[in-house]
């Protein structure tokens, strides 16, 4: 009998290739999902490049392309804890995985109302799971999205992968110790994940819960071998100041002839990945569990490690796309180094996909087969950190200083 | 003009007798309280051992003995945002002092239920707070009853007061860095309380919000100097098995005539304070805000430590009540060590009340006046950590096992 997995999110950017690929393999893939995105797309009035069908659609799509069946729940996890726990009580599902957070650096700063929606979401989705696991006695390994914005770009420590060694200075001398790293969340969302973190600390310390959390850099690309099958089976492509990831973001600026926008210095390092590896590493993850009895076990699901200026020159040069520097409308650090370990899904057996001309132009070949269904009111960032940051160019895409423009060869 | 204090769960335990010390010493005091803990007591079917009066009984009260008038306000901070932002901007206060958390961890481990309000309640009352500081502009000093529990006591530290010091071994030799204390936390209750503290953190550093946040230790004793001063006044005395304090617990047990309950060994180490010290602390707190631009400052609120078993031993020997030992409900170390600093508030002039036989005395005279309220069918405490710990005692108040059953001198 095939094993069970409950993809939370499932409807998701990451979550809807990782069912695909789950089923694939073979697992019986229930799909657990509110929707909640797809709300989102209409009040921010922007949408996905890519034209995503319904999950009905999708889930149709998939059985005539591959044979296998996915179900589906709509469940608002934050909400509808009964109907969770009767859910995992029915499936008895041998993982579960974990996306159905908000998971947007900016739309979770947007407004009070957007802080709060994304506090109430993620704290209490994550709070019901673990507390219907319990409930409902069910063996189930939880592998959760996190993020690497949970350690932050400001405490100047290497990143290790798992917990932090550190010497705590005692009255019997220096004592080793074992840390969660000490979190600096740069925004909402990443806050709710590491508070996340200490819920599975938790969790697994008083009730023996077995959970991975994968720290994951920022994602990139669009398709998998799974959505590549069926343009129904088609993965979201979000380019919008909100929910773009700046990689995609660069691609789609060149694909429609806009400036690739870089907010702030372009210092700021981040670590990434390509979509087709999150959906490896969950794979991973799910067969890897961590051994009963143990603490919760961290991965940084992260394959390299780039400035946003490098990749916006990477872009430029390949696409000819001019760089235009905006305002930064985050609170953060105007540069960083990035020294984080990233090991273990290599030690697993990952392959990974880092950043190759072949799969640029692969992505923008994606933005320029749909270009049409851009909005270019959306492109810009606007939501701001705090009320100190002026943003004067709300809703266009002009620089906030003339100054500020340069232009790549 | 005097200063404007909020006292949020100023119907509380902690937050009556602070509200009254505020008005007394001249503060305009407002209380904010959603009156969820006469809620809970009816859900319990237990009530405070003392005669405690409806809020609005109180309040006339205290301006008929004190001549000072308290405002005060029903809103739920979890859930009824724009009415605490309403009230921010009408009232502007200097300072809000913040009580308004589900308290307890026995009950916040109760049930599924119980463990989804803690976190529902504390979480979003928190977050709304900051929230609504940030929206409303208002530059007022948040002072935060967080808990020595979010310490814990397995990590084998010496506890500072405000950040610890660590040394993290770097490609480039060891760096000193400064961290929250790692957090432990026990039960439901004291994670949402770690919680918050990354709350503080990131809205500290976001939005400059001045925040003090005072990890207390279990409070003992009843009555402060305002609360004695009429009967309408009388503060809480919680001595069921979710909501009383263990030291208080003791003395009423020995008023009553029960055997003394230590749940487990009694080697559990704990700190304490009286809930004088407690309004005396809060006051202090408010007196001394962290400087515009600080980190979030952190006391420890807490003038003694003792073991369980310590504490058992000094009111047995005092009343001649004896001491009978329990299955322990909760999953906690049999024993610890309990190395905590606690010299910030002594710093601001603090003379701590610690454990004296006059005191103690007090306290019994109050359990002794107020006993025929007392329903001994509530004294045990019957709320286990996890299912893999049997409690056998349901309602009734005999040992778990005879063999335990030890009766002091």
């Amino acid at each position: 009998m095939s094993k069970r997995v409950l993809v939370l999110g499932g409807d998701g950017f990451c979550g809807w290739p990782t069912s695909l690929r789950l089923s694939q393999k073979g697992y019986a893939v229930t799909i657990v999902d509110n929707l909640s995105r797809r709300d989102i797309d209409r009040e921010l009035e922007c949408s996905s490049l890519t034209p995503i069908r319904p999950i009905t659609t999708r889930i149709r799509a998939w059985r005539e392309v591959s044979n296998n069946s996915i179900a589906f729940a709509e469940i608002d996890l934050a909400t509808d804890f009964d109907e969770l726990c009767d859910l995992i009580s029915e499936v008895k599902p041998h993982a579960i995985v974990h996306f159905a957070e908000q998971r947007a650096a900016p739309y979770s700063m947007k407004s009070p109302s957007h802080k709060r929606y994304t506090v109430f979401n993620n704290i209490n989705a994550t709070h019901n799971l673990l507390c219907a696991v319990v409930k409902t006695g069910v063996d189930a390994h939880i592998v959760h999205l996190g993020t690497m914005g949970v350690y932050g770009y400001d405490t100047g420590l290497t990143i290790p992968e798992g917990y932090l060694k550190v010497l705590a200075d005692e009255p019997q001398g220096y004592k080793e110790v074992e840390i969660l790293y000490p979190a600096s969340p740069g925004s909402i969302y990443h806050l709710t994940k590491s508070q996340d973190a200490l819920m599975f600390a938790f969790y697994n310390k008083n009730d023996g819960i077995r959970i991975t959390d994968l720290h994951q850099g920022i994602v990139w690309g669009t398709n998998t071998s799974e959505t590549s099958m069926d343009e129904r089976l088609i993965n979201r492509f979000d380019y919008d100041g909100d929910y773009g990831t700046v990689l995609n973001r660069f691609l789609m600026q060149a694909a429609v002839g806009h400036p690739l926008t870089v907010h702030g210095t372009g210092g700021q390092t981040r670590a990434f990945i390509h979509i087709r590896d999150t959906v490896n590493c969950i794979d991973l993850a799910i067969e890897n569990p961590p051994a009963a009895g143990g603490k919760v076990d961290i991965f940084n699901q992260v394959t390299e490690v780039h400035t946003v200026h490098a990749l916006a020159e990477t872009v430029s040069e390949m696409t000819g796309a001019p760089i235009r520097y905006y305002g930064n409308p985050r609170k953060e650090a105007a540069e960083n180094e990035l020294d984080v370990k990233f090991e273990k899904f290599l030690g697993l057996g990952l392959k990974p996909i880092t950043l190759g001309r072949g799969l640029l132009e692969e992505v923008v070949g994606i933005a320029e087969k749909y270009k049409d269904a851009c909005d270019r009111s959306k492109i810009v960032c606007t939501s701001a950190w705090n009320d100190s940051i002026e943003i004067d160019y709300k809703g266009s895409s002009s620089p906030v200083r003339d100054g500020d423009v340069s232009v790549a060869a």
